[in-house]
């Protein structure tokens, strides 16, 4: 945890949170708790600045905070559309997206994946929230990412992948046999799209490149997905 | 597995082999045997080709396979030193670096590595090899990486570490408050160190700064240890 983040209804007073649940645990176990020992918070949606032990017991802390004052890091300008990958990789993925600064993340249906991922807990609301607050919580940042799920490939790759790609300076997506990511696409407003284990379909990669996406390859490896994503995004921040 | 990585003791006669370890349960359970199926293979420390599928039981899979003729995807010219990571994330930072092609790995003490972490089964040979063979399957590559343990950091960073640096067109240490990554780095071969969470201390910063080593940063978000090495390595591939 490098930032603890707070939420309206820490507050038990103006200036005055109170936390007892999991990141208590965590400062009570990991980081230690001491009178006195100061803390990067943000408000969650805000800003950033410090907290302050004021009281301890095992079961809870009473922090107090100075207004926060700092923004938060600049988002990526990436929208990540991901074939959603298996149950256990998910998280993963989710994970290094937010940590890596992305707020628009799509997980749509592909042909190689697995009509049985839409069905895994690791989709549903409170398992999908608790990584975004480890994943803020790990990179110091207070803004929530969208999430988006399309199990349903054509309408999103007909319908709604164009809309994303107007709004972008490029789309690209990871293929074999394609060339290096380009350097002039560091930094530009972009949609990655990452593919299943496998990858595209030769039929999805006629959609995405109709619609304007760039082929480009990281090498000759096959990375897995969590790495492959943290790899690509990398190269275009 | 996107390779059946085999090795000299696999073969029963010339051109052919015979597995029943935990591969066969792969390619039985999850890509699926067929008789005249095809899959990529290749040669510990060898050449790719391929392997056709004979005969197979629920026990075990003999198959064919003609001369590896391929050779393995180049090495990236990475030497990585990396500070012991939390036995959790052990392997997933080994994974990382292997299919991104790193043949030469360190992995060194520091301030903030906990010394329980060195005795921490993760590290031990069969663990790790057996990390190593799933990485080569996962990347497609047959060459094993060299993977060097240093419990001590000074004799490390005043002996060895010059030594890898004189070797080296560069090397560099994530920092939170540095520059960007060059991109002139790219393609070289380099040196990259990466810090324990929590990152190197002032002294170990001072003593690599020192040896020649340069400071970059990934930007303000604090990553994981794998996310930060994969983009690291992104960066500088």
């Amino acid at each position: 945890m490098n930032l603890l983040l707070l939420k309206d209804n820490d507050f038990i007073a103006p200036g005055r949170v109170k936390i007892s649940d999991r990141r208590f645990l965590q400062l009570r176990d990991i980081i230690k708790l001491e009178n006195g020992k100061t803390f990067r918070a943000g408000m969650t949606g805000g800003n950033i600045g410090s907290a302050t032990v004021a009281e301890f017991t095992g079961e809870y802390a009473v922090m107090d905070v100075a207004p926060f004052t700092l923004p938060p890091p600049e988002p990526a300008k990436i929208t990540l559309v991901c074939a959603l990958p298996r149950p256990q990789t998910f998280h993963k993925v989710l994970h290094c997206a937010i940590t890596m600064g992305v707020k628009k993340i799509w997980f749509i249906h592909s042909r190689k994946v697995e009509k049985s991922y839409w069905q895994s807990s690791v989709l549903q609301d409170e398992a999908v929230d608790r990584e975004i607050q480890l994943a803020l919580e790990q990179c110091g940042d207070t803004i929530y990412p969208e999430i988006f799920y399309r199990n349903r490939f054509k309408p999103f790759a007909e319908d709604e992948f164009p809309l994303l790609r107007a709004d972008a300076d490029a789309a690209i997506f990871g293929h074999p046999r394609a060339s290096e990511v380009p350097e002039n696409f560091t930094g530009k407003r972009l949609v990655l799209l990452v593919g299943p284990e496998g990858g595209f379909s030769d039929y999805e990669v006629e959609l995405f490149s109709n619609a304007g996406a760039t082929a480009v390859t990281l090498g000759q490896r096959v990375l897995r997905t969590e790495f492959a994503t943290a790899a690509l995004l990398a190269k275009l921040i």
